[in-house]
């Protein structure tokens, strides 16, 4: 395996050492624990999240002012344990209690209601919200049976931004449950990632094929289609997310265009371009798009799309500033 | 192949008209010529760069405040025309003259020097510096013969925040060719990157083999090794380029570890935390370290790593905040 690592067991150690020594002037890691926190805490309602690693720049990326406060961060592709979690929300809590936003997945939902449990049991006033935005995992109508994926970036960034603004925990609730009940993703896979701990590819796709609808560890997907121009397969991936929403004329729309690895930003940028005109002749504007590789499955080729409906005060949100360091520069 | 683009001639246009519609906030593209420019001109020396395209995001993505004015932006591989380099002259120029950051390939080499000869008759101050940084492409004492590969990154950074402070076009040269004497590269290659003209692998490298000191477009390494640890990688690389330059104990640097293209934030972390361990044992200490994927050659495995030795000027300069997209959030 042709991977920059020592020891597999290793790599996680030390992916945060390094990270945490580039960003050292605005972020830590907490003494014991693999969770990465900023390093000046406000007195606010804490935002935490839980989950695998493997899928970098996320979630180490998005800790930062109006983000996230803290990433209690698991093995590969498995989610930290609840002594973890629990961990980042105590280190979270300013006395206004803790969200924790739950991506959508086995693992990651089990623990994080075990670490809320026990932090409700020290005290700590401590709400779970369930993200679920992939919508080839569970037909419409069964929205909460599916995954979490890349349009969790909405809510980092929005709930994150908002929290900062000093809101109870309740408003902090149900903006999170807003930002997600806003939000769709599709993801078309074209070229399987390495597992770094076992070498071999973590799935296979034909040659001449792309999966629309594959999920961020390989999970089956819903519709093969054949190699083609990123025209055809944006205006299939843009019908399914438009429909399923939906999104209808007059919206406004932020979007995220998200590399799953080995995809190159000229790609992401010509994927973007085709987005834009289909939304466009649909009468959907665009608004601040983040196009870039934020959550990966290691080096797996394709592209993740979402979609998250926009009013004015979303808008205010996902622009606002961020140090995080691997949140795009939007502006104002 | 399975790259999501639709007609490969095509392919320079769409990323640009992507690129610009995510950034219109603050960048544009000229009429007529592939140039990407900034919306809000200052008064003060204008800092350009032409280079071929297909190393995504540069150099489109360091057109920003604080760093290049304009970037002319040629075909995948192929330097701009002299023409259109032309044209980001003129754009750049507000009566103070303008750089042009030549990074050492043939074609941006002609290219920019037929187009300063053109702007100086039509009365445009323009001068141009050569960038060179790449140890492993021309042996210590010939420097001038080297290729300009990543570490021209510090060039864009530093020689651009230094142009908007207001210095003077003959000022802005000695800060462009300080920071090139400042700086080496040295780049491991592991897995060829597909060219999205031909469908084919660039380069080959045997599946257990690396190539220390590979061009970005696959030219010759100078040094294979077996596929290794990563501290046993970055030993070799450090050494070498800790005596080059040299850089010795008491110095301070800024480290560039640069993803070639499909190389994850993961590997570049680890990779990271070993450079910092290796520089630290030789007292020498990094300064603010630009870890990710800047310049590529498409899906390329493979990392560049580059040094620049920093003083007080250079540090602060470094530090700028700029709002050009894919340049790291350093903080100052």
């Amino acid at each position: 395996m042709k991977k920059f690592m020592n020891e597999p067991e290793d790599m996680v150690k030390e992916t945060i050492e390094g990270y945490v020594d580039v960003y050292k002037d605005r972020l830590k890691k907490l003494k014991g624990a693999n969770v990465i926190a900023v390093k000046n805490k406000k007195e606010k309602v804490g935002v935490i999240i839980g989950n695998g690693s493997g899928h970098e720049p996320a979630c180490i990326g998005f800790v930062g002012n109006n983000m996230l406060d803290c990433n209690a961060y698991g093995g590969i592709f498995a989610a930290p344990g609840p002594d973890t979690i629990l961990e980042a929300i105590e280190e979270a809590d300013t006395g206004m209690g803790v969200v924790v936003l739950i991506s959508n997945h086995a693992g990651d939902v089990i623990n994080s209601k075990m670490a809320i449990d026990m932090a409700e049991e020290d005290d700590i006033n401590t709400k779970g919200v369930i993200l679920y935005d992939d919508i080839a995992s569970a037909p419409k109508g069964e929205e909460e049976e599916r995954r979490g994926t890349a349009g969790t970036l909405f809510n980092y960034k929005i709930t994150g931004s908002y929290a900062e603004e000093g809101h109870s925990i309740d408003k902090v609730v149900k903006m999170a449950e807003k930002v997600r009940d806003n939000t769709r993703t599709l993801t078309v896979a074209t070229i399987p990632g390495t597992s770094p701990i076992t070498g071999k590819k973590m799935f296979e796709i034909e040659p001449d094929e792309m999966e629309i609808g594959m999920g961020v560890h390989g999970e089956a997907a819903a519709h093969t289609i054949k190699v083609g121009k990123a025209s055809k397969i944006v205006e299939v991936m843009c019908n399914k997310l438009i429909e399923d929403k939906p999104y209808v004329e007059g919206d406004e729309v932020a979007v995220i265009v998200n590399g799953c690895g080995q995809t190159t930003y000229m790609e992401l940028m010509i994927f973007y371009n085709e987005v834009n005109k289909f939304l466009s002749s649909k009468g959907i504007k665009t608004f601040k798009p983040a196009v870039g590789s934020f959550i990966t499955t290691q080096e797996m080729g394709g592209i993740a799309l979402s979609f998250c409906k926009m009013d004015e005060e979303l808008k205010r949100l996902w622009a606002k500033e961020t140090d995080a360091p691997c949140f795009p520069k939007l502006l104002p």
